[in-house]
């Protein structure tokens, strides 16, 4: 338990002991280092690494890609996105309520947004690294990667609503499941 | 374009126009139609049924299910939901973003909460029918249900980010997207 | 007081520790018990009952009818709110700020809207028992019951302030007050 | 129908337009005229009086007494409020949702809150007149008058629902009903 | 550390325990002790003051001036603010975001709207002392006082900033950081 | 007069026109041209060059510094802003409402965040360029330069006022204001 005036579940701090690493974070300088069969890597700047953000209702995300890496599909509950590329060159897209496709090849220096709480991704298809930072306006924005969301939760999504809802069999659910499972 | 002063988007009625009708559904009275391959129907009433909802902060949506009817894993970006059972017992859940399944079989009368932008779904896993009531904090919450979402988008996802993200060859993925096409 | 993190003055149970009964609730499945001389009975369904819906922005509740049951004129002073005919017919009104009732009598299946914070009400016209299952845009939304509220506060509205309002009698404001106590 | 750009139902100037006196407002200036059988007026200074407030989230109000002069219980649906007593002095309260009556007699200089939604009213018990200024965090409060909202809507809340709510019979219900469609 | 449930870092009450004092403030009621250089004084009426406040989104303040004093430009970093003038007229103003000054000469009881977050202040003109009440949309808006938050901070604010942003010496920087921490 | 739905005073696109290029921004990829006095310059991309960030609540800069430059003290009234560097070194700080200088030199791919609407400031003291990409919690946060706001408004801010503000005399204010005055 944590000890102190606490609001939103943070402790806050006297006034007179903030100081100015409470509002700093160097974890996003460096690119993360890339682990996942996806072939990127997200690093969070939000109010678990930042304590002064808390009640801000902003954060940051830094996303590496090794080339033909993927962020893949994905919402955040709780924020819109909106993203500046550092590095190379990404494919994004997201997907509107209406089921229609929004996607775009984006450069370095340039800017995409993602509306609140839609189902977005980012494809490294050039031949060498890619980096976005990502803003959102949430202190915590939450993060769901749906294939990891609904083939790999724990316990498990039931076969029988993961079949009807992509239209295969139980055991072409299990083996995403299985597949999803070797690999983390 | 509509006319007349707006607010939201939505034609603000001057207040002596205003009628009893304007805050009044009566498209929640039967159960849907159930014609989709998923055993499952949903039935809306937010503010583009019920004008008078606008900038009232709620809505409501019937669902209804065959015996073996999914309402398939879905997000609302836009809202938390709470859930009355009207009929029969459904079997549901919600995954976190630390990625557990929260789940239940709940009855006729019982009330299952799906936070805010969270992947859900219900199933009815009974031998008859089945429908329930939703209550969502937003005059429009949206929806996107997630397999029709990746794979019968339009323009498609691309194949190499569904394949990246489950796991599975782009012909798996293809597999997946045509046999969604032929269902709906 | 209670112990562990707190967030809206609910603690909050370390993630790992939540469970689906924290977001279940089965207080709603039986109709409540009618004791009240207004022929009615509300159950909430709220951060109270739920703990899971700290921060999340919505609850529900039941309200039972006997035949001329009445749920009394009030308010909910954080929420608005949206009812779904369980059984019955009701007639239900509110009423706006430009001093116009808006009412209709609604049946099983029917919805209707009560803006937030306006004095609204049903009653049971009808032969047989009735009930309503009402979504509020708020985890806690309060309730002002107006007569009680009124002639019926500890310690008492003043008997000059409730003649003036009414343009009664202090006597005839003392009947009211003393036939509500003989009652409740 | 108005003409321009509008938010929330407001046209709002283009900004090289606007003028303090889009921001300023002289209608407080002097004591309302107290016509109401209540013994008290409400001048209201909010966004239909001061355009500029439009989105701004505040407004004021002034509330003249006669000696006796009742500020008859009411709610604000959409407001907390704070009040400053300008002359004069009052007996204030609100009554909370567990319906407990919160007064007190305030004098010139004096502060009271009635949070935000709940039943409240002032009344002067002094020899002189009183006036108080009050502020609301709402660009538009609203205000129902519980009096009048119950027993001179038009058209009119059923008598059944009042005698049920206050305990009353009807021909009570009706004589309110008449004295206050005489008074007003 | 204080002790109990706590909302927004603030204790809550058990509900039974809460009495009028907890919405009551006298502060307001005589001018504030005017010894600024400024010739005004500022006294709050905020949540650190009125503990009832907590949540509900409402503030007031009074400022008093001397003949020639000033509330120098400040901004509330959390509130739109609204004033009447008790006593004396008083030159007013805020800048906008397009840096054009909208400001007016007012008189006793009349209204003015400083808009969120808006660089703002008044200036009492007059010939005799001035007084204002105002309110604002927050329970705790804070307040920067902008000479001295250039000028007067401590740690200091870099001379080289300073002079850059007023296009002046780093020598005229240093001779008002000194007289400013002379009168103060 | 705009044409079509509007929300928030921007039109809104029949869904069925939009295309990525609404939420898309070119305009930060290369540094501003700075011919300020001030050595630097901002390049804003909120909702009036990404027209679907209209509702989404969130916006980017980007901040270019010759050496030497500074990015004056400045507030946005209605966001917090977090900022990563993307070239060079630079001291950055906010003041509290307390008057504390919170401050830090940060470096390439490092993180500090200013909170809502308080004044900050950045400075390179580095020897070559630097540049900053700012996030902000809203689609149009605003911005006031306080120097510019005090001394160059359109119409001035009065001498009188500044002077008793900064406590210098009207001489001084009238020096700073023509210095201003020939610089931009």
């Amino acid at each position: 338990m944590k000890k102190g005036v606490t609001i939103n579940g943070f402790v806050c701090k006297p006034s007179n002991n903030v100081t100015a690493n409470d509002f700093f974070f160097d974890g996003l300088k460096n690119p993360g280092q890339i682990i996942s069969p996806l072939g990127s890597v997200v690093t969070p700047a939000n109010v678990l690494n930042i304590t002064g953000l808390n009640t801000l209702g902003v954060s940051l995300a830094r996303v590496d890609f090794a080339p033909g890496g993927v962020n893949q599909p994905h919402t955040h509950p709780r924020a819109t996105e909106i993203i500046f590329v550092l590095e190379g060159e990404l494919e994004v897209g997201f997907i509107t309520t209406a089921n229609v496709l929004i996607s775009k090849t984006i450069m370095v220096g340039e800017v995409f947004t993602f509306p609140k709480g839609l189902v977005h991704f980012q494809i490294n298809n050039g031949a060498g690294n890619a980096a976005i930072l990502a803003a959102l306006n949430s202190q915590l924005p939450g993060t769901q990667a749906i294939a990891v969301t609904l083939f790999a939760a724990s316990p498990p999504v039931p076969d029988n609503v993961l079949a009807k809802a992509f239209q295969i069999g139980t055991m072409e659910v299990d083996n995403i499941k299985s597949g999803l499972a070797s690999k983390y």
